[in-house]
C-alpha cells in the first residue's frame, strides 16, 4: 500500500438538528431548518476548516410524529446550488432518492450544480428507508429493501451514462466556421432495462470533475454491496472503533473484488464532537442536550426507526420487546443493530430509547483527546475521514478551531485546498468517459 | 377599473441564445449557457434595472439539430436557487414541465427556492411541446396535447394543496414548553385524482408570498383555459400589437369568466429590443445577428417547430409547403400560426425559415422609441409587462441603462421594489391557505 491519504472532513448541516430535542438548545436558531443565512454560515465555518464537503441529508415523508427537522427543511438541490454561490472550494453532497425519481431528471439537477459549483457536487444515493414515500409519489406500495437496491443500481448505471452523453471535447463552438459542436462526440445512452428506459443524450456536458462524487450510505449488505461496486464514498455510523474497523476492511474488501482499489472509495464515518476546554465542560455541553430529551419524545424518535412503531404501549423498565421482523423492510441495518444489542446487553426499553435518542459518543472531550481518537480512527483503518454532525452552530466553529488545527500540526489534514474540485481534494480519480474508451478499444 | 399597475419586466437568461446562430456573435460567450458568471452577471444587470424577474426556459429533449443553447445548459431549479444567493430583490421564475415529473418532488423544490430566495420563486408550467421526452423518461408515448393539458390541471392543483400542507401559524418553536407545531395547523392533501395519487404532507411550510408565482406559456386554447383558471401569469409571444391586444383580452375575459380580477393575472409578452444611439445603430445591430443566420440553420431550426421536420428536402423559393397535421401535437399555437401566415401572405420555404429564425421585431431603435412603443403596448392594453429577450449580454445593459430610465421618468416604471417578494412586485394577492379558510367558514 502506497502513503496513506490525509484525512477527510465532511460537515452535515442540518438546521434544527440530527435529533428529537436539538431545537430547544438555546444557541439553535428555531428556524434553522428553512433558514438560508444558517446554511451559509455553517457552509463557510466548514470551508474556513478547509473540509472537503458539506453534506445533506433528506426524507420523502413525514407525520406529526417526525422530528421537527424533518417536518420543515430545505430540498438538498435547491439548498446545495444556493451554496455553491457563497463558497468556493467545498464539496456539497446531497442526498437524493433512487426509489422515487427519474435517472434523467436527477443526472440533470446534479450535472447542473456540477456545473454551478465548478465540479464541487456529490449525490447521496439512498433508496428511502420509510414506507410512507409510496404515498406521496402515487405507488401501490414501498418496494422491499431488496428491490429497492435493484432499481438503485440500475438507476446509478443509467445516470452514470447519461453523465457521459458528451465527450469532453465534444464542444468545439468556432464562431469562425460556425461549428459549435462535433456530432460524433454525441452519444445516445438508449438504456433499457427492467426499471428505466431512457434514450438520452442528457442536455448537460461533463464537469470539470466528470462525474458527480457518487455517496452511498446504507450499510445493509445490500447497502455495502452497492458501495462496493460504484460508490466514491460511504457514509456510515459506528458506535466503537472495533465496529468501524470491521465495517471498513469488509467494504475495502469487497471494492477490491470488484477490481478497484482500496483508494479509490472513502470511508466516511458520522461522527459527533463535543469540544469542551477539560473534560468537565465538554460533559456539561453533552449534557445541557441530552437533558432536553424527554422520555416520550426519546420513544417517539425510536419508533421512527421501527415504522412509526408505538413503543409507549411497552413498559419502561422491563427488557426491551420482541419486535420480529419490524423495521427490517426500512432502516435495516439501524434496527439489526439496535435489536442485537438490546439483547446482547439486556437493555430495558427506556434505556435502548435514551441510547437513541441521545446517543453518548466517545468523541466528547478536549481538543486534544477529539483529535487523538479522530487520528486513531484513522491510522487503524477505521475511517479515511469523517462526517461531523454538530449539535449546535457553535459547535461546528469549535471543531474547526479548537481541533482542525491540531490535526494541521501533526500533518494528517490539509492546510489548504488541494483542488478546486470535489473529487480532487478527495483525491478520487476522474470517471473515463464510456464512450470515449470504447473508442480507444475499437 | 382603478388606477393601472404600472409595467412589469422580465429579462429571459438563456446562455448563447434562443436563436441558432447567435453564439457566433462576437459579444457572446461560448460556453454562456453553462458559464455561472454569465448568469450571475445578466442577473444583477436585471436586477439593478429593478426588473420584476428573471426567467430561465427549459427543455427534456436534444437531439444533434437542437440550437445551441439547448445542448448543453443548467436546469432551472438548480440555477436560479444559485441566483438566489447572488440576488436580494428578483424574482426567479423557471420552467419545469407538468408531464414528466412528480409533484411531490416539484412542490418541494419550488417551496425550498422560494424560502431561499424570501419569497421570490416562480414556477412556469408547460406540458413539453417536444414528442421526444418520452423517450427519455420510459414512457410508451408522449401524451397528446389535450391530455397534457388535462394532467397540467390536476398536477397545479395537487402542488397548491401540497404548499398549503402547514397554515402560516402551524410553527409554535417554544423552546421552553417543547411544542414545535401544533398538529392541528398540519393538512393531509389525501388526493386522489385520474393522473396522481399524493398523501402529503408536503415537508415545506408556505413562504413570505404563500405559493411560488404561477407562469403559464402555452397560447393554444387548452394553454389559455388553465392560465385563466389559475395563472399569475402569462409568458406569451406576438408579431404586433393587434394580435396582442386581441390575446390579451381574451385571456383576461376567460379569467373573469372564472370569478377572478382582471388584475389577478399578469400578462408578459415576450419582446427582443435591440437598442442603438440612432435608427441607424440600432438596425445595423440587428443584421450584425440576421446575418448569422445561414438558410441551412434557418431550415433546421423550422424543423424543430413541427417535430424535427427535414425542410431541406423542399424547393427553397417555391410557396411554404403543406404539411397536414404535423406540430399540432408539440408546439401547436407557433405551428399553426406560421402555417396561417405562410398562407395568407404567400410566403415561400425560405422567406418563412428566415423570418423564423431571425425574427425582425418592431423594438428596433432608438431608446425613445422603445420606450414609446411598451408605453403603447402597455396603456392600450396588449400587455401588463414584458419578458425581455436580449440578443447579446450587453444588449440587457443598454436596455437597462438607456430604456429603462426613460420609462421611470414618465412614471409607469418602478424607481424602487416595492416590495421583498415576486408577488409583492407584480401587485399579485397572497393565496388563503385552502385548510385556513375551510376553519372560517366551517
Ligand atoms: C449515516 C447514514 C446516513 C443516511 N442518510 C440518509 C438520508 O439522508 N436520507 C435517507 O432517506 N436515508 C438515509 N440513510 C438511510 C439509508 O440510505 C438506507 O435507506 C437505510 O439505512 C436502509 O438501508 P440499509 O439497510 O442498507 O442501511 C442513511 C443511512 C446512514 C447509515
Ligand atoms: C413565450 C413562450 C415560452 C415558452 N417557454 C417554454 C419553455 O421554456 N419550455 C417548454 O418546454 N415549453 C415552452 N413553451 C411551450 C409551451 O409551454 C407549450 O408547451 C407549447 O407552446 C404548446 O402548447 P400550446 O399549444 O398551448 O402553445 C413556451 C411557449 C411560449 C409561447
Amino acid at each position: 500500500m502506497g502513503k496513506r491519504k490525509q484525512l477527510k472532513l465532511g460537515a452535515i448541516i442540518h438546521g434544527v438538528g440530527g435529533n428529537v430535542s436539538a431545537w430547544r438548545h438555546p444557541e439553535v436558531p428555531v428556524d434553522a431548518s428553512v433558514n438560508f443565512r444558517f446554511y451559509t454560515k455553517q457552509a463557510q465555518i466548514a470551508e474556513e476548516g478547509k473540509f472537503d464537503l458539506v453534506f445533506i441529508a433528506d426524507g420523502l415523508y413525514i407525520n406529526e410524529k417526525s422530528i421537527p427537522h424533518f417536518l420543515n427543511r430545505f430540498e438538498p438541490l435547491t439548498i446545495l446550488s444556493a451554496l455553491a454561490a457563497v463558497t468556493t472550494k467545498i464539496g456539497l453532497v446531497g442526498t437524493l432518492s433512487s426509489s422515487y425519481s427519474e435517472p434523467f431528471t436527477v443526472s440533470r439537477q446534479f450535472g447542473s450544480l456540477d456545473h454551478i459549483s465548478g465540479g464541487r457536487a456529490g449525490w447521496n444515493v439512498v433508496t428511502s428507508p420509510l414506507e410512507g414515500s409510496a404515498l406521496n409519489y402515487g405507488k401501490p406500495e414501498h418496494p422491499s429493501h431488496d428491490e429497492r437496491y435493484k432499481i438503485a443500481e440500475e438507476f446509478l448505471d443509467v445516470a452514470r451514462g447519461l453523465w457521459d452523453s458528451w465527450e469532453d471535447d465534444a464542444f468545439i463552438r468556432d464562431k469562425e466556421s460556425g461549428v459549435f459542436f462535433d456530432p460524433s462526440k454525441l452519444h445516445r445512452l438508449n438504456h433499457k432495462g427492467k426499471y428505466f428506459s431512457v434514450q438520452g443524450p442528457l442536455n448537460i456536458a461533463r464537469s470539470k470533475q466528470g462525474h458527480p462524487v457518487i455517496f452511498q450510505a446504507g450499510s445493509s449488505e445490500s447497502g455495502k454491496a452497492l458501495a462496493a461496486k460504484g460508490a466514491d464514498a460511504v457514509f456510515t455510523g459506528h458506535e466503537n472503533i472495533e465496529e468501524a474497523k470491521r465495517f471498513y476492511k469488509d467494504v475495502k474488501d469487497r471494492a477490491v473484488a470488484n477490481g478497484r482499489s482500496r483508494d479509490d472509495i472513502a470511508i466516511l464515518p458520522g461522527v459527533g464532537p463535543i469540544v469542551g476546554k477539560t473534560e468537565e465542560e465538554a460533559e456539561r455541553k453533552y449534557l445541557e442536550f441530552a437533558n432536553l430529551v424527554t422520555i416520550d419524545k426519546a420513544l417517539e424518535y425510536l419508533g421512527r426507526f421501527f415504522e412509526h412503531h408505538d413503543f409507549s404501549q411497552y413498559p419502561l423498565d422491563e427488557p426491551f420487546p420482541e419486535l420480529g421482523d419490524l423495521g427490517s423492510n426500512s432502516f435495516r441495518s439501524g434496527t439489526d443493530k439496535i435489536k442485537q444489542t438490546a439483547k446482547e446487553q439486556n437493555l430495558t426499553l427506556r434505556q435502548v430509547a435514551i441510547r437513541t435518542a441521545t446517543p453518548r459518543s466517545e468523541f466528547i472531550g478536549t481538543p486534544e483527546k477529539i483529535a487523538n481518537l479522530l487520528q486513531q480512527w484513522h491510522e487503524e483503518e477505521a475511517a479515511d475521514g469523517f462526517i461531523i454532525y454538530s449539535s449546535t452552530p457553535e459547535a461546528l466553529r469549535d471543531f474547526v478551531e479548537e481541533v482542525v488545527p491540531i490535526l494541521q500540526e501533526r500533518g494528517i489534514y490539509r492546510t489548504e485546498y488541494e483542488a478546486d474540485t470535489l473529487r480532487g481534494n478527495l483525491g478520487l480519480p476522474i470517471p473515463v468517459n464510456r464512450y470515449a474508451v470504447a473508442e480507444v478499444r475499437g
